[in-house]
């Protein structure tokens, strides 16, 4: 059953109100007709199975029948920030990573980032993402839709990281010394509800001041398997796991 | 430092001998000249740090400085089966997949496959495939590269999956289902150099006689979390997974 987040004002009572981007796809893309069901996720997280009442061009109008119980939300709230990757890569990162679980995206502008964000080009950049974000939960089935933050350097997101339980960050050469810790005891030691950020350097990796930097301020460096990953295959491999461990294996 | 993979033919006692479009990869890219290291990759999954000796246009010569004694394979071998996907999506699941750690890829067209391959097309995809898994294998440290199978049906897939210790598909109809077999318990049961086979239906999903037919053959149905993940994010997951348990959680 399609799904589609409503705004908080557009839920009155039993009533959803729906209105023009998902009204279109609701009757030009899935050609859905009153008596028809759809899922509206309410901002909260909750989502409720709704029957469409009136259709219009612009405004879909459904009632609710059933609230769902269900959490398809990964049990800790992983952010990854990640030093802004050539090309469109960084949209990838968003696609996929609001399917493996993300509560949500900062992007970094990093020391070794060869592109450079200007304040016209993140706002236009922003609303981009805002969007994949949003069709990725729908497609995905989120309760949720991650957060997207705005354009912040290695010393404000070390700033922004004082909110958080545990700190990380991709990091090659740790797997090169001899004592280090693990990835996996790193998860094992996350709790539910925990707030978890993750830093992953551009393709360039991670420069020696960003090193200092992050580790004075709590970050624990890692390796995420002992094969070199790209910029942006790190973030996924880091909530599949999670996902794996708290989702698939059971361990909590 | 750079890697190459280097035919079985090319080695004699201490020399390596390195042909055309490599020698023109450390001449013209990376720039380097006699003297300069590399490491090279033989096929059967060793590698050696080498020193150049001899640098032509089209040919260079190395000498072997030391054996390396490494391993970033995955310890179980991992084939991902995975039916036709639209676009270049197959071409994200080789160059991930191979980061990740796959032993092998079999594009499979499946009966919601929406791309249709003739002979003609397979072959021509294939050159661009072994590309793309040999660049990926370079750049992740790889020492083995991932096979790259032909073309098969689903019939043609079971028939060759007889040779497989552990057999998954992923289902998501199948975490619906009350009782099921978790993903983390059939990785957890995984033995060091087992043979995993993973089919992965195309956007459409898995047609009902596929399931039949997988499913009697001993292809066993997975969820991989709660989230509804796109076909061409399934197998990182179920590699990343795979990765972290043996590799960073430390369960053998």
């Amino acid at each position: 059953m399609q799904r589609y987040f409503v705004p908080v004002d557009n839920w009155e009572d039993n009533k959803v109100s729906i209105g023009k981007d998902d009204a279109h796809h609701i009757n030009r893309v899935m050609r859905l007709q009153p008596g028809d069901e759809i899922i509206c996720n309410h901002p909260d997280g909750k989502a409720a199975r709704c029957s469409i009442l009136v259709s219009e061009p612009d405004r879909i109008q459904a009632e609710i029948d059933e609230w769902l119980k269900e959490s398809v939300e990964l049990p800790v709230n992983v952010t990854i920030a990640q030093g802004l990757p050539k090309s469109d890569k960084f949209e990838l990162v968003l696609q996929k990573g609001t399917e493996l679980g993300a509560s949500g995206f900062i992007p970094v502008q990093a020391d070794r980032s060869v592109v450079v964000w200007d304040k016209k080009k993140a706002e236009k950049k922003l609303i981009r993402y805002t969007k994949i974000i949003k069709e990725a939960s729908e497609q995905s089935h989120r309760n949720k839709k991650p957060q997207i933050h705005s354009l912040m350097s290695v010393k404000e997101l070390v700033r922004e990281s004082s909110t958080y339980d545990i700190k990380i960050f991709a990091y090659e050469e740790e797997a090169k010394s001899e004592v280090y810790r693990s990835f996996g005891s790193i998860v094992n030691d996350m709790k539910l509800g925990d707030n978890v950020l993750v830093y992953i350097g551009p393709e360039g990796g991670v420069s020696d001041d960003e090193v200092h930097l992050l580790k004075e301020n709590g970050f624990v460096a890692v390796r995420l398997g002992p094969r070199i990953l790209r910029t942006e295959t790190a973030p996924l491999y880091v909530l599949a796991s999670i996902s794996y461990q708290f989702e698939e294996l059971g361990c909590r």
